[in-house]
């Protein structure tokens, strides 16, 4: 039998135009999609030959173990199929796609990536600022304060950097969060929460460090949302769209 | 007259097709396109109305002046015209999107923002890496080697922080920045960079933070390129249709 291969295809913040022409050919060649949670489902559309097998894996919800779906894709591949795994925005951050890859790799199955568009770039769209504003910074940094070994990220480090912190999977603890970079940052260091980047669902929240936390919930701003601190977020502006608080620096 | 507008659009990494479907349909409506020289210049065939203006500045040779371009813009904006700004990767990081939206918002010309793919997403995805290995890191810092003031990055910071290193512009100083590298980590360190990341024309390079430096002056790499240092880029692989040198870590 032919083997098959699996694509590792990003499918961006949610909006479906903010796929790649690449992922939007793959999808409609593909054979079988394994959807994450992530992923706008939608996504299904692109795809009218294949099969679609959701394989969410949110945090403290009912989910697809990692073993199964890298299992999965093996078996399906090797039955010739070509598989699209699905994954929000981009598939090379914070998607485990290098531990699917591994698993691939040693089971002997071809595989490709096809790139696209991190929440974060959305995020700061959607703000109408540059992540790296190079009168404020030389850089961004896109970091999840969802680390596997329970640990968290050197904040310290992160905070004397200098760059844009773009923060994934922060909105849970952004009370510890905004604690230990106030120790290092001054309060009133730009920053803001962006709820549903790239989707018709974006809400947007402009503040400064000392208050992030109070305005996330008092928003009610919960996962999955973005959060950024730095200099470069002082450039935002909330557009007459923006359904969120929004409270002068 | 009906004023216009502007729209900074993310050419991505070279490959059309890793523009996104939203930047495809606002190139077919655009009435003007201003192109930077690290965008591919077929951009230009998705724009079949266009007027296309090159407005390049590449480091050390002839070059539009940032004022000029901002000038023009608005100046085509305020007759009426769809002014399409085109910029390599995402035009969110290290393009100068901060400082034009500024302009544009001074001038009360209107500005909107199509995302696309970072070269950094297309490195990783050419080395078949994630960006974010959990099992290596917290994240991914993109930076540049090349700040406005002259000052360098704080990479003492930066490497302290365990995050993956994605570092822009930093070919042409890439022995004075490894040397500063290599007094916070260890000489082991997986280091990869690649040339025209994106592109027909990419070429890929593995090895150590150690030997870094020389094997990017051996292997005649030069920009644009992006280098990377990290755990996680010791889950690279170097696929078959690498051109360039590897050397085992």
């Amino acid at each position: 039998m032919k083997l098959g291969k699996v694509t590792l295809l990003s499918a961006g913040p949610g909006a479906l135009d903010l796929l790649t022409l690449r992922a939007a050919r793959v999808l409609s060649e593909a054979d079988v999609l394994l959807v994450d949670d992530l992923a706008n489902p939608e996504i299904a559309t692109l795809a009218p030959q294949a099969r679609v097998i959701a394989v969410g894996k949110r945090g403290g919800c009912r989910s697809t173990p990692q073993a199964f779906i890298e299992r999965l894709m093996c078996r399906l591949a090797r039955r010739g199929a070509h598989v699209v795994r699905v994954k929000g925005g981009d598939a090379l951050m914070f998607g485990r796609a290098g531990e699917e890859m591994r698993a691939l790799r040693l089971a002997g199955v071809p595989v490709d990536i096809v790139n696209g568009v991190s929440a974060a770039f959305a995020a700061a769209a959607g703000l109408g600022m540059s992540l790296t504003h190079r009168d404020h910074c030389a850089g961004v940094t896109f970091v999840t304060a969802h680390r596997q070994d329970g640990m968290a990220p050197n904040w310290t480090a992160l905070a004397a950097t200098g760059t844009t912190l773009a923060i994934y999977m922060g909105v849970q603890r952004v009370e510890g969060l905004c604690a230990t970079l106030l120790a290092h940052l001054d309060a009133a260091t730009p920053a803001a929460a962006v709820q549903w980047a790239g989707t018709a669902h974006e809400r947007r929240l402009l503040t400064t460090l000392g208050c992030l936390a109070q305005d996330v919930r008092a928003g009610d701003f919960a996962s999955p949302a973005i959060l950024l601190v730095g200099g470069a977020v002082g450039e935002a502006v909330l557009a007459s769209s923006v359904d969120a608080i929004a409270i002068a620096a």
